[in-house]
């Protein structure tokens, strides 16, 4: 819809009128309008107030809104009356779905509205009654064998085709490392692969566990460049079908085995551990069983590196992400993260947080996706290229917002001393 | 002692003879000398079980003695029955105390004898039940305002003279980074300055506020060297003394204020927080109280830098060193320090593990200490060297073996996007 819409204009002025008669107005008909004006107000204002009062215009379509204090960042536009109730009865999911289905509209910047909507979200000292009943109403589940599988299927089995459209060449999901700001996606996606190579410190003839390896491309890359052997898990069979076809094509079948399981069934021995996106969907309470695995595989000079979406602080998904997106996703704070590594005495080496990486990766991603619209309408329909958008979009927000953040943690049994010196071979 | 004390080597004769005619001895006093032996060896064996069995050869003056399954890397000397029986009652804290009487002497270089009880303990499964019940017996108290003011002098007003014998000449008392394994150690100590300033990204012409700050080193270099302002607490009035006549002396007192205070009453606003080994004497509990201080003082590109020795997975102080050089202090796991954090939404940038550079500075202060032995005894006593020496060998051991961790935890307030894009800068 167009910021000009006609209707919606002339039923503000309208609405001035009535102000400025009531309550002396002879005309019932009027005086019923002005009535449901104040309802769809009040009703307006709980969601502002649900989102922290942000700098947002909200708009019922032709008929009431609600201004912001400073100049509102852009205007969002709810359908009808019902669409307003509907949301309010459960907020954090359904403001997603209005906006999927088409009744929520967004005029201006989609990034730039949800990030005023965290950055409110952040400042607001008391969250608002709606926002305490609807954060008891979303508690996450946990992650068994069975239900790990049917998350996944749930994201990365919707079509290798589909992701092809927008993650770049490199078909890696996960956040990209930018030497420069200016660096390209697939130029960021490589030089992140060469970052984790470098900080597990791989040398030729080595073997590498890889604990959720998406689409492959990190296994391939330490293989072909690094020349280790590498054995990599993942319960995805779409992603592991794929992998296996692009290692027989680049000729790297014999040093990569792709293992369609679950990182619990991992067995052997390695010289590292490596697992880069995989931990968001592992669950808190599994985080000591991943680190007596990677103890169990790792030698007395072993190392790690677990590269995963975190927070400042512990707090659930954003419900809509974890319903509609991520099933069964969360990602951790530190003192969650410790969790792995503690219990099983693993020295943690070294800890960077690369949130404004991925909020570059993913203005990448919307570019591409957003120029790969039709093709994504083609394939699904415009409810799902809404969904996607306002995913990329949100994720943009929250990592630009500092909402989330982005942690590569690596980690050494505890008695290896063959660590390195400095980290000054990163940068060199 | 010398490792071929005539009368023990006579005493193990007698002992193989009274083995090779015993049951049938019918010299009564011989009788009763094996069966003295006997109980001797039991109580051997159970300080052996209680250090995880390290391949130590552990003796009684003249007496029995209890050989490892494997060669021993150094012969421990128990002077009588008396200073066994007194140590099992507490071993924690006696065997510290007893080498410092002299009544336990060690044959053999201590830093390695103090590794392999350190790797011992760590990989003995189960805790002998005396582990267990001794670990009841200490418990770590907390740290009112008060409380810290004692334990602070108790450690560091022992006199500026004594500590400027063994620590270099920038008499920072906190582990160095060595850029290569070969630097000396006031170069790494400078190094380390100009690591956490880097990593701070200090600017001419910014404020910063130290908590804990020493003999006032770190503050002077921030100052001379990056142009900031900067306000420095510490509540050792021996320290805050030396301090303030050294701004002085070297013409930086318009710079730097010495504030003789605890962190707690920090107020102000400045652009950066940094406190270098203060966090060890906190306590966990204050962590939160420690984050709320430091958030409040910063603004919104605010940032800041905590160092503090650690550990892999909770654990209190080892007891002698709590109860005899720092009472009240505690190294804390990842999962403690980001009690620090969480609470107040401060955002961890980047921790690094630095405890092989602290192995290495404290084997430059027991060089320096060493040969510094007779100036030591001529200000103390001769308990006082062992009590010392056994400390800075076994922090050597502590971190060798992955006993303890440093790290070193860059953080920001969750909304500063003005962070570092990548640590190339530390390292160019």
């Amino acid at each position: 819809m167009s910021a000009t819409d006609q209707s919606l204009t002339s039923g503000h002025k309208h609405n001035e009128i009535q102000r400025a008669i009531a309550p002396q107005a002879a005309d019932p008909e009027a005086a019923e309008a002005a009535e449901e004006r104040k309802t769809d107000r009040w009703l307006l204002r709980r969601i502002s107030s649900f989102l922290g009062e942000p700098p947002l215009e909200f708009v019922v379509r032709g008929g009431a809104r609600v201004r912001p204090a400073s100049a509102p960042v852009a205007r969002v536009t709810f359908a009808s009356r019902a669409t307003l109730v509907s949301i309010l009865a459960d907020p954090w999911v359904r403001l997603g779905d209005a906006y999927s289905d088409g009744s929520v509209t967004v005029e201006g910047d989609l990034v730039q509205m949800l990030e005023v909507v965290y950055r409110a979200s952040a400042a607001a000292d008391k969250p608002s009654w709606l926002r305490r009943a609807a954060n008891l109403a979303h508690r996450p589940h946990l992650n068994s064998l069975a239900r790990s599988r049917d998350n996944i299927h749930h994201h990365y089995d919707i079509g290798n085709e589909f992701y092809s459209l927008w993650l770049g060449s490199t078909m890696a999901y996960t956040c990209a490392y930018y030497p420069t700001p200016t660096a390209t996606l697939d130029e960021a996606q490589t030089a992140k692969m060469h970052h984790v190579c470098r900080k597990l410190r791989l040398k030729s003839g080595e073997s590498v566990v890889e604990a959720g390896c998406g689409w492959g491309t990190l296994a391939l890359h330490m293989a072909r460049h690094y020349g280790v052997r590498v054995r990599a898990f993942n319960i995805s069979r779409e992603q592991v079908a794929y992998a296996r076809e692009r290692a027989v094509r680049e000729g790297l079948a014999g040093q990569v085995e792709y293992v369609e399981d679950d990182y619990r069934n991992i067995s052997g021995h390695y010289d590292a551990f490596v697992s880069v996106g995989m931990l968001e969907h592992v669950g808190a309470k599994n985080y000591p069983t991943l680190g007596r695995i990677a103890r169990r595989c790792l030698g007395s000079n072993g190392r790690g590196l677990i590269h995963s979406i975190g927070r400042n602080h512990p707090a659930r998904m954003q419900p809509w992400i974890e319903k509609r997106i991520f099933p069964g996703a969360y990602p951790p704070a530190l003192s969650e993260m410790s969790q792995i590594f503690e219990p099983s005495d693993l020295s943690v080496l070294d800890v960077e947080n690369l949130r404004l990486h991925y909020a570059q990766t993913l203005r990448h991603w919307l570019g591409l996706y957003e120029a790969a619209g039709e093709r994504v309408r083609a394939m699904f329909d415009e409810k799902f290229v809404r969904m996607w958008r306002l995913y990329l979009a949100g994720s943009i927000a929250a990592f630009s917002t500092g909402t989330l953040q982005l942690f590569q943690v690596v980690f050494a049994t505890a008695d290896n001393n063959d660590v390195p010196w400095t980290r000054a071979h990163l940068y060199t």
